[in-house]
C-alpha cells in the first residue's frame, strides 16, 4: 500500500497532485473491554486546515486503559486509541503554512488554535477550540477522517495514534526539532510533559520546597522530576508497590512512603515527616481517596495540592477547615503547557539533557503487540512502552 | 465599681501599684443553644506578655452564633463570646513594649506572634501559636482570665468581647489611630476585614474582572466592596433574600441573582451570564453546597473559588474534573490579613474613606441587649448589630 509515495510516504493522485486515502494498519477498539483488534483501515486526505501524520512511535498511556476499560457507554467506540505520539507529516490540507510534508511533529490531545480566550491567556493552556472536540473523540475541527469496513472511526483525544497514519487538525499538532528520535520524544505528547508540568506550572513548586508525589507511573515519575528541576529540597514518592522507589530514585525522590507500612492516614505519615506537612503535592493516581489524601498533606497556610491523575466517576472530598486553613486544590491538563510552545522546548531540553525521557521507557514493542502493552500497564509492570509503528 | 481608677480607667492595688482583679458586666453563655446571661465576672490583671482592654463596642457575628447553636458538645462552655470589638488598653503584663494604658486597640482572633515560620511567611495569616490556642477558645497563650461564680470562662477564639473588660495576649491585639470611632471600626475586627481581604488578598481579584459573591451578610458586602477595589467590572450578588440586593448595590454589585427565581443549578445560570463562568467567586454563607456552586460557577482555565464561610460539619466535594479543567479552590480565615498589619491599615483606608464601615451598620444597641442582636442575625433581619459596652 505504501506505492506511488513521495519521499515523505504521502500517496499522491497523479492526475490532481492531490493526496488520497491511505489503507494502513491501526489497533481498532470495536467496544469497551475487549482487546484492540489490528485491522486495515482508510485514512482520508488531510482536508483544510489539516495535517496527515504518519506515525513513527506511540506509547500506550492510562488514560487510553481509561477509555477501554472504564468508559460507562458505548458511545465513544468504535475508536482508534493512543494519543502519546510522534511522527512525520506525510501531506497536508489547505490553508496550512506551519507544516509542510517531513517535518517531526508530536500531535496534541490539547490543541492551540491560538486564538480563544483560553489561548490568549497566560494562565491556562485549554484552548476553547479543543477542549469541546477532544471531549467527544473528534479532531478539534469536530470531523473524523478514519474508516474501517465502512464504518465511522472516532479518534480518541482528537489523535489516534495507535495507527500507521492519522489525521489531526493543524492547531492540535506541535512541530519539534528534526534531530530528536521520536521513538523517545513521543513520550513528551503526553505523561512527561502531563507530571513535570503539573509541577513547574501548576503547582508552581519553589525551591527549598517539600513535595510529596503520589503515584509513581510515567506521570508520577515526571512529576518527581519537575521538583526537582524546580528545585525542592526533599521530595517524598509515594506508592503502594515499592518496586517504583528505585525508579523514583533515579528522577530525584528523596525519601519513600508505602502507605501499606503505615496503619496511619498517609496525610498523617507526611506531616510527621515534615513538620506539619508538604508545601506541594501531586496527585498523579487518579483515585479520589488519594487526592483527598495528598490535599490534607499539604501544610496549613500555604500548601498547594494539584490533582493530575484522572477519574471523574466520583466525587472528590475533604473538610472545609482544610481549605480555609490555607490549602489550596488545583489541577491541570498536559502540565499546563500550551503545545505549540512548550513540546518543542521540552524536546530541546531532552536534547540537552536537561530533562529525563529514556528513564520512562521500559518496554519496546511493534503495534502488532499492541494489546500486549496494555497487559503489562494493567499489571503496573512496566512505566512505558514504546510502540515502534512506522520507521523514522 | 470602677472607683480608684487611672484616667484610662485601670484598678490599681495602691500598695504594689499592680493591677487588681476587675469586676465587671459580660454576657456569660452557660451551654449552647440556650440565651446568654448578664453577669458580673472577675477579669483577672494580666499577666507577662498580656494585655486588658475596655471593650467600647462589639458587634455580633455568625461565628458567635455557630459557636452558640451549633456546638456539638459541651466543652466549649460556660464561655464568653464575642471577637469583633474594638476598645482601650487599661492595663499591660510585664514584658509588653508595644502597648500602654489609653491605646486604642482591636483585639485579634488570629494573633499575630511574629515569630513563628507562619508569621515570617508572606503566604499566610495563620500564627502558628494562635491557631492552636484559639481552636480551644483560649487566649493565645492558652491561659484564661475570666472567671464567673467561681467557674473558669472560656475565651471565644482567644478574645472574649460581649464582656466590659477581657484580656488577650499582646500577640493577639493590632494598634489603631486614635481618632478612629471604635464604635464603627470595631468591624474590622472580623467580617469586614474577612470579606474585604477574601477578594483582595486571597481570590486576588483582577481589575476588569466578573467576580460572583454567594451569601450577603456583612462577609459577602465585604467580599462585594472587595471585589469593587480590586477594580472587578461585573459583580454578581447571588442570595435567596432579595431585601439584600439594595445593600449590595451600595458597595459596588452589579448584578442580582436569587437562586429561588431559577430551576436551573444556579452555576448553570452564572456560566450563561458570563460566558462560562465567573473569574472569581467568593462563598461567604458556611454551606457545602453553596461551596459547590461557587467553585462550578468559576469558568474553566482559570477560574477561582474562595471559601469564606464557615462550616466543618459535612464534607465539600465536587467532580475532579472541575479543578483538572483549571479551577482552583482556596479559603481563608480574616481575609488572609496579618492582623498587626492589616487593621491598622484598613482603619486608616475607613477614615481616608477609602473603605466603608458605616454602611454594615443596621443597629446600635448595649450589652443587655445581646440576646435581641442575636436573634436578629438568627432571623437574617440585621447586617451588623454594633453592642455599646462602655463610653469611649
Amino acid at each position: 500500500m505504501h506505492t506511488n509515495t513521495n519521499k515523505w510516504g504521502a500517496l499522491h493522485n497523479n492526475e490532481t497532485n492531490h493526496p488520497k486515502v491511505i489503507k494502513c494498519k491501526a489497533a481498532v477498539a470495536w467496544e469497551p473491554n475487549k482487546p484492540l483488534v489490528i485491522e486495515e483501515i482508510e485514512v482520508a486526505p488531510p482536508q483544510a486546515n489539516e495535517v496527515r501524520i504518519k506515525v513513527v512511535a506511540t506509547a500506550v498511556c492510562h488514560t487510553d486503559l481509561h477509555h477501554l476499560l472504564e468508559s460507562m457507554s458505548k458511545d465513544g467506540f468504535p475508536v482508534v486509541l493512543g494519543h502519546e505520539a510522534a511522527g512525520i507529516v506525510e501531506s497536508v490540507g489547505s490553508g496550512v503554512t506551519e507544516f509542510q510534508p517531513g517535518d517531526k511533529v508530536i500531535p496534541l490531545f490539547i490543541s492551540q488554535c491560538g486564538e480563544c480566550r483560553f489561548c490568549k491567556s497566560p494562565k491556562t493552556n485549554q484552548c476553547e477550540k479543543g477542549w469541546a472536540a477532544t471531549g467527544h473523540d473528534v479532531m478539534a475541527s469536530s470531523n473524523y477522517r478514519l474508516t474501517c469496513k465502512g464504518k465511522k472511526i472516532l479518534q480518541f483525544a482528537g489523535t489516534s495514534t495507535f495507527s500507521e497514519y492519522t489525521v489531526v487538525n493543524q492547531m492540535a499538532v506541535a512541530k519539534i526539532d528534526p534531530t530528536a528520535p521520536l521513538d523517545k520524544v513521543c513520550l513528551l505528547g503526553c505523561g512527561v510533559c502531563t507530571g513535570y508540568g503539573a509541577a513547574v506550572n501548576t503547582a508552581k513548586v519553589e525551591p527549598g520546597s517539600t513535595c510529596a508525589v503520589f503515584g509513581l507511573g510515567a506521570v508520577g515519575l515526571a512529576a518527581v522530576m519537575g521538583c526537582k528541576a524546580a528545585g525542592a529540597k526533599k521530595i517524598i514518592a509515594v506508592d503502594i508497590n515499592p518496586e517504583k522507589f528505585e525508579k523514583a530514585k533515579v528522577f530525584g525522590a528523596t525519601d519513600f512512603v508505602n502507605p501499606k507500612d503505615h496503619s496511619k492516614p498517609i496525610s498523617q505519615v507526611l506531616s510527621e515527616m515534615t513538620n506539619g506537612g508538604v508545601d506541594f503535592s501531586l496527585e498523579c493516581v487518579g483515585n479520589v481517596g488519594v487526592m483527598r489524601s495528598a490535599l490534607e498533606s499539604c501544610v496549613q497556610g500555604w500548601g498547594v495540592s494539584v490533582i493530575v491523575g484522572w477519574t471523574n466517576l466520583e466525587d472528590c472530598s475533604t473538610r472545609p477547615i482544610q481549605l480555609i486553613a490555607g490549602r489550596t486544590w488545583k489541577g491541570s491538563v498536559f502540565g499546563g503547557f500550551k503545545g505549540k510552545y512548550g513540546v518543542p522546548q521540552l524536546v530541546e531540553a531532552y536534547l540537552d539533557k536537561k530533562v529525563k525521557v529514556d528513564e520512562f521507557i521500559t518496554h519496546n514493542m511493534t503495534l502488532d503487540q499492541v494489546n500486549d502493552a496494555i497487559e503489562l500497564m494493567k499489571q503496573g509492570k512496566c512505566i512505558r512502552t514504546v510502540l515502534h509503528v512506522s520507521p523514522q
